[in-house]
């Protein structure tokens, strides 16, 4: 694995447009959400839009299998997962960042396509979130794993529309055996912590 | 709470065309990905296209607090979540169909949008279909609560691209505190399970 070079654990974009792409179909579903099923906008129309813009970016796209090596090439960070990806429009996206005592950190603020209880963030949601940073955390810890238990303990609820801050932080590396913690915190009380045991081995990048 | 009225745990439409909105941006959101960031398709016109959809959904919507007291309104399975909500892009979704012995479960596939490691399902999104499937577990099985604490175990890499059984049952219920099993099986095997410790509450619903 090469080293990080940056303490900004996202992948720079190879084209602009694909950010702003993006960015736009994230205003899309939340704007799906917001409108809901009692809106006087027209759906169909717009699932005719939807659709049109879908074909036009299927008939640009390579097979499956091309695009699976592409977008694995390079060995560090990637662009495409579901928590910080900037070119994943179910990502928030969480941006992370290194710092010099091992830990990483990110905040996000979390909307309408992110809601459990009334009000409040999903707990797999969260779940979701501190599953990837304990990852990134290896990563920046200098030991990748993958996940063998993950624990999520939930103190308080989570709540939508305020910033959140997520941490992670390797602790303890024994052999193959990595030990990671992690916690959600909003206005300045933790709501979710977690613990994670993972595996040091990296599964193979299609080539 | 209202007794589920049908096996089927997920809400009949209000506004048939909003599904198909729905199933559209997740054909967008998926498309995305495929096409990617080497892409010939002209990413900053359909970036535009997107923008012009979510400014009429925008313009067509409800305030904030107006839209919580709708999404909400009704005590019974609503259609909004991260997991299984029809009116959610982020959603695979998944349909979660309750049993006569208590259990419940539902088929889904995955595909880009919730990668992990190259060609296998993100951890964190197994978490999140999880801890989903076991409050609905609760709530067929008669108890509903808020997640305490959520253990995973990963025993093997799940597959994108590959139908996938997620199973929940409410297994023990003493006073408010509840436990629930689950998993996630791919091609026979038991790739992720898990078990929830929930305390029998339910967050209000704004009014």
């Amino acid at each position: 694995m090469t080293e990080p070079r940056s303490d900004e654990l996202t992948a720079t974009p190879n084209n602009e447009g694909v950010d702003e792409a993006v960015a736009a179909a994230r205003r899309v579903i939340n704007a799906l959400l917001h409108a809901g099923d009692n809106t006087t906008a027209e759906m169909r129309p717009v699932a005719d839009r939807l659709n049109a813009v879908a074909e036009y970016l299927e008939s640009h796209a390579p097979s499956i299998d091309e695009r699976l090596v592409d977008m694995w090439a390079g060995e560090g960070v990637t662009r495409h997962d579901p928590i910080t990806g900037p070119e994943n429009a179910i990502a928030p996206p969480l941006a992370l960042t290194g710092h010099d005592d091992g830990s990483i950190s990110g905040e996000v603020t979390l909307g309408l396509p992110y809601q459990g209880p009334p009000g409040y963030v999903h707990g797999g949601v969260s779940a979701m979130l501190l599953d990837h940073t304990l990852g990134v955390a290896n990563w920046w810890g200098g030991t990748s794993g993958v996940t063998a238990r993950l624990t999520v303990d939930y103190h308080h609820p989570t709540p939508l529309f305020t910033p959140l801050t997520v941490t992670g932080k390797q602790v303890r590396v024994e052999g193959r055996k990595i030990w990671t913690e992690g916690s959600i915190t909003a206005n300045g009380v933790h709501t979710v912590t977690t613990e994670g045991f993972f595996i040091a081995k990296e599964l193979p990048r299609p080539r």
